[in-house]
């Protein structure tokens, strides 16, 4: 079986919106093991919507379609389906009174023009949305299977995942399962990473391992295509223990665990509490571990001391070593630690100062320079770093390294 | 004329990577008046690309290509066009120099078998790629043209720019311009937005203006299509005053300038300076602001007041005050902004306070709940607001709030 995505639009061939439906159908076929050929995004225009249908009926077994289910007169696809079926439109009774509370939910009555929502071809099937007012439609033309869903993001992924998924697997056309395991990585570049893995990540290696890199985390993808997904999970365990014994501590989290979110679970396992002094980064490492619910019970509060001024006042750090040092250096990095520490009563501190960009410092120090220091109860670690790229992606970069810093301290 | 847009690569159709490429030529396509039918991406198969450049060919007079350039037995584009077209591949000598430098410049020897990328169908004329190792070409097979471009959107980018869009305009096939114009707004729903601009959004109207909402931001965007740039910004000018005049300080920039991008440069303006006193943010307001180059002359620092006793001790909050009014009210808020005002000697002093979930207050008051206070010389000002939204959606809200009060204040 061969399947073939469509989206239906004059807003995506325009290039007004961006179509993230058809990616996500494909990975979600490929999960199931169907092969997806083509995808196809077409105007509203009625003459190239049945072409397009006809040809995706000629060379797909399924063909996954979004958008076009509308109520105005742009959407086409029932009209346009219905003619390629050689059919006619009929009114599914349930849908129009779903359509109708759906919007009496919303303080509204229905527009007489939602009544054409509830039209599907003859031979097909309503797909219910419960979240929206256009539900969708399943067809068999000649053997082909079409299924045509909102384009709505959230109405469609669960129209896919209530209504089109279990009718595929009753029908017995899903193959193998494919399944992604991922490991994300944070504390070395790239190509160090890769050189560290040697023939883990060897082109044609079974299972196959993919390295992405966003925003200086590396993800490791490691993909499994078994009859089961038990079968996927045994083939993921020994290369993700092989991954695991190489890389050590530097693997920081799975699938879409972030740091903010491995390190406030630290803190709660530990029942340990943290403090922030904030110069580069003015405020993202509080905030990154304020995203994490129950935050307030281990974030105690931050300084963001972005002058030299609140620096020596608020955290107490001696103006002779700014003067000195220079307010980016270990020094200063350190003292801002465990002068918050100090402040705050918190079991860590955590200081960043640096340059962000467009200047460096005045003594020739590059922009991209950064430390970034861990107040504990047996001293204080700092680490220092230049990066590259632009001033917010420095702000990240280091607010990040801050929380690894931590978290590897909390690991121990 | 009517274009179609291909992306060729098996890593779309599986859904591994999501094409971008599409939208973005739809885009360029649409500045000089050509419209797109159609977007077709395919994997590499051989009978498959050919199918579907015969379909391009018959339904379209351009078809821009991305992708299947590259070196690899899966790349082929220049194999598929050749037997579309009829011709035979012949090599390019100056484009194997090209490639050979390429390599060299990075220090290696070329691989015999990036030869074949200097390969293109006899007729056509090679595109060259001055920053990666795939030239791209162009051909025209019984009047319609086909541009074949490299996957790699940077390179994709400047070949477009420079080679494919000058030919374009030189054979006078591009129509009218069509530019975007955009307002965004801040402080009121996308509905009352709609009912005070009334006809201006009117389906139909002309210019056509659309209305998308993001993180409560407002954009309204409006589009002008005139056969020169200089008529276009005559179609702007009176709907924008219009727009303009019916939100008055509602809208708060133009294009993609963001809100802190605006209080910086009205800060930078005065002479003023700020500090900030965040709960519920965390830290958001101060980092916002340090986005912007040179913040740090504006933005002396602030506290991350997340428990009680930090708001008592760090900000000189009355601990009857939150006794009585709890540390999520109006009080608090106001207290709080005094407190980092005094503390930081800045001109302003911004408060954020609120629950941002999962839980709300012991006293019932809903997750949601936000007070925004901003302290100047003259007084402080407190505002409400009961956001909707996940814990990072109601601090990213507060925040804006927090930063457009600011504005409002620093516009007089």
């Amino acid at each position: 079986m061969k399947a073939e995505i469509l989206s239906i639009g004059s807003e995506i061939t325009s290039g007004k919106n961006l179509d993230t439906n058809s990616r996500w159908l494909s990975q979600q076929l490929a999960a199931i093991g169907i092969p997806v050929g083509f995808h196809t995004t077409v105007a509203d225009d009625l003459a190239d919507n049945i072409a397009v249908f006809r040809t995706a009926i000629g060379r797909a077994q399924l063909v996954l379609c979004t958008g076009g289910i509308g109520p105005t007169l742009d959407d086409l696809t029932r009209e346009v389906v219905a003619a390629v079926a050689g059919v006619e439109l009929i009114e599914d009774a349930d849908s129009v009174e779903d359509i109708r509370k759906m919007f009496e939910s919303r303080g509204r009555i229905m527009p007489e023009r939602n009544r054409v929502q509830a039209l599907y071809p003859r031979g097909g099937e309503i797909l219910p949305n419960p979240i929206g007012t256009a539900p969708g439609f399943w067809l068999n033309i000649n053997g082909t299977i079409i299924a045509a869903m909102p384009g709505v993001p959230r109405e469609m992924f669960r129209m896919f995942t209530e209504q089109v998924l279990p009718r595929l697997r009753q029908l017995g056309v899903t193959g193998n399962v494919m399944l992604e395991h991922k490991l994300n990585v944070f504390g070395l570049g790239e190509s160090h990473v890769e050189e560290k893995l040697g023939d883990v990540t060897r082109r044609g290696a079974v299972p196959e391992v993919g390295i992405t890199a966003s925003d200086a985390v590396i993800s490791l993808r490691i993909l499994a295509q078994a009859e089961t997904e038990a079968a996927a999970n045994a083939i993921f365990f020994p290369v993700e223990q092989k991954i695991r014994e190489r890389l050590g501590s530097l693997v920081f989290s799975t699938g879409d665990e972030q740091m903010h979110d491995v390190v406030m679970a630290l803190l709660k396992q530990h029942g340990s509490t943290v403090a922030t002094a904030e110069s580069i980064t003015a405020g993202l490492v509080a905030n990154s571990l304020a995203q994490v619910p129950g935050a307030s019970a281990h974030l105690l509060g931050g300084i963001v001391a972005y002058t030299n001024e609140v620096k020596i006042r608020e955290l107490g750090v001696p103006a002779e070593l700014i003067e000195r040092h220079t307010a980016v250096s270990e020094q200063v990095a350190r003292a801002m630690a465990e002068g918050v520490r100090e402040k705050f009563g918190s079991t860590y501190g955590i200081a960043t100062t640096g340059y962000a960009g467009p200047d460096g410092g005045a003594d020739g120090t590059p922009v991209g320079t950064t430390f970034v220091a861990v107040a504990h109860a047996h001293g204080t670690e700092v680490t220092s770093f230049v990066w590259f790229g632009s001033r917010t992606e420095i702000q990240s970069r280091t607010a990040k390294t801050a929380l690894n810093r931590l978290r590897l301290l909390l690991l121990g």
